[in-house]
């Protein structure tokens, strides 16, 4: 692992994106998101995600250069058309679009169409939080990796959610970023890396039992023919018909809502299709948006202040983790494998984008 | 365990309601709120609710006169406050502002503050899919019952969000309603008078390790002074600090944007003053009303027609199970236990309502 700093990263997405022929406008916000991504330590959405896109790009399936429209608009809503482009820059249309609805009649609900991975969701609900609002994000995904409860096969992805609001302390919003699985399918390659057991209750089989060893596990999400990550729960006795009923939700608002489509019902050939969903409300149509941004500081300084169970290892709060990291890589540089280095100089040399890293 | 017939039991209920002092109109909903709740087996929070609410009067705490009052409203906003009165009727009324509401402008959020218990949050999100619109519902709750992930004691309520969508079908919505919680109190009690052994990571001791003795369990859950329910995840290891964290979006959007407060820094002489949170989307701002309901139901019938793990054990859809105990209890009737019947019969006698069971 090297380090790198915050801007030379930006730096290297946006020539890659540049040379994709994204606008200069989109690809600034873009490497934006990215860089972002990776600062608060989700390394597996930020930077690490060019050559997912390279490989979509080869595969006539991503749009770089398309503009995202705003194809239909009412007095607290709006939609989206991506244009088959990246989701970030159409995200942070959609979001800032959410926000000023939100100003105005003190909700904003906004979707996308047409999109593709938009890197981390937590980015856009904090976008609201910094208006002083409260937001909510789903997305859709394109792979098919979760299994329902009672199931033996994935038909659901890892549908993440991401709630944000303020606190009385600007620089540190409430922020729950989650997928509504038990884990991301990132978690269980680190564990077959590392050869360590994965804990009974990530990935099931096709009879719906847990599946312990890292790289069986592994294997069997890679193939997506039987058994696969479990819903947020685990197991059945533990309520995982919750997280499957949440993915759930999210394939409702950023699919069906959207106007995108169900994984399982696309054909290989069809564009990826994936939909966005954001929701904006504004507390000052509600009461004291100053007393709301302290009732939160209230609920998380108590959190922070409970006893722990075990004293090295303090309550938190979501948001918390990844605002230390935040500041870690701000100083020491954001760290990159060797082979991923090697990735992008390729993606660099394909395309004739300068190479920075 | 007697079965009564629905009607039997609303009657009993709106006597009850009705000799407490409560508004024709609002004894009307709330009683068919509390039936509709048992009619779909959630014994928990029907007509067994009934002693609770009479220590509640008993204790002043509970104003069974009040009307519900919207007290602020913008074109796709409004707040209602309880009163302090059962929170069943003020949310009927909320629910259908929100409805009208996202019928004018795509969109509505309403919030309820000085409120008390309402049943099951499912019941509110139905009347938005019944309408043919998405509705969301979260409520706070009075008992603190649920650990943070890494914390030693209970501090959060078991946090309800309830989802809902149109089908094609329309007596089948989509219909998610879950506490944030692993599993609701009630289970754990259920689980003691059976003296089952509990599943590891329904109940969490002081240092964060399961409790599986299931008298153990309930004595420590009364306590309320170390351990508790654990969040949705069970386990720290199985990502129960994603059920803290919905636990905590819950809080914020029915507590600190409602503007009511949060049991931990409640003092036991003040009101309960329980808050909600009803939003309501129109896909038809989003696109064509009916294929959003077909794409629900697309989504649903992919899965129910899942291969399941387990031949006799079906791919479930939420929703589907209070539809088939529905559809038994009506033609069967409503099963309540005689210590129940007892019980509502000394309230009969103490309020000189008249007894219908």
């Amino acid at each position: 692992m090297t380090q790198y700093s915050a801007g030379t990263v930006r730096q290297q997405i946006l020539a890659v994106l540049s040379a994709w022929g994204m606008t200069p406008e989109r690809a600034e916000i873009t490497a934006e998101v990215m860089v972002d991504t990776d600062l608060a330590g989700i390394d597996s959405h930020g930077i690490s995600m060019l050559p997912m896109y390279q490989r979509l790009i080869n595969a006539g399936k991503l749009d770089t250069r398309a503009e995202a429209v705003i194809e239909r608009e009412g007095p607290s809503t709006a939609v989206v058309d991506g244009g088959h482009n990246l989701g970030h820059s159409a995200m942070v249309t959609a979001m800032r679009l959410a926000v000023s609805k939100a100003r105005e009649t003190g909700v904003g609900v906004v979707t996308v169409r047409r999109s593709h991975h938009f890197g981390a969701a937590g980015y856009y609900a904090r976008i609201a939080a910094e208006s002083g609002q409260i937001g909510l994000v789903t997305s859709t995904t394109p792979t098919k990796t979760v299994v329902p409860t009672r199931g033996s096969r994935p038909v659901l992805g890892t549908n993440p959610l991401a709630f944000a609001a303020p606190s009385a302390n600007e620089a540190e919003p409430f922020l729950l970023d989650m997928s509504t699985s038990t884990v991301a399918m990132n978690k269980v390659k680190v564990y077959d890396y590392l050869e360590k057991p994965l804990p009974a209750g990530w990935v099931l089989d096709g009879a719906g039992q847990p599946v312990t060893d890292s790289h069986a596990g592994y294997s069997q999400l890679r193939d997506q023919k039987e058994g696969g990550l479990s819903p947020l729960g685990g197991t059945e006795q533990l309520s995982s018909h919750k997280g499957y009923g949440l993915a759930l939700m999210v394939q409702i608002l950023a699919g069906a809502l959207a106007g995108a489509t169900f994984a399982p019902l696309r054909e290989p050939s069809d564009p990826n299709d994936i939909g966005h969903f954001c929701l904006v409300i504004d507390p000052a149509f509600f009461g004291d948006a100053e007393q709301f941004a302290a009732s939160v500081s209230q609920i998380v300084d108590l959190l922070r202040a409970e006893p722990p169970a075990a004293p090295d290892r303090p309550v938190l709060v979501p948001g918390d983790i990844e605002r230390t990291v935040r500041t870690e890589r701000l100083a020491a540089g954001i760290p990159l494998s060797g082979g991923l280095v090697s990735h992008i100089r390729d993606i660099c040399d394909q395309n004739e984008a300068p190479f920075h890293l």
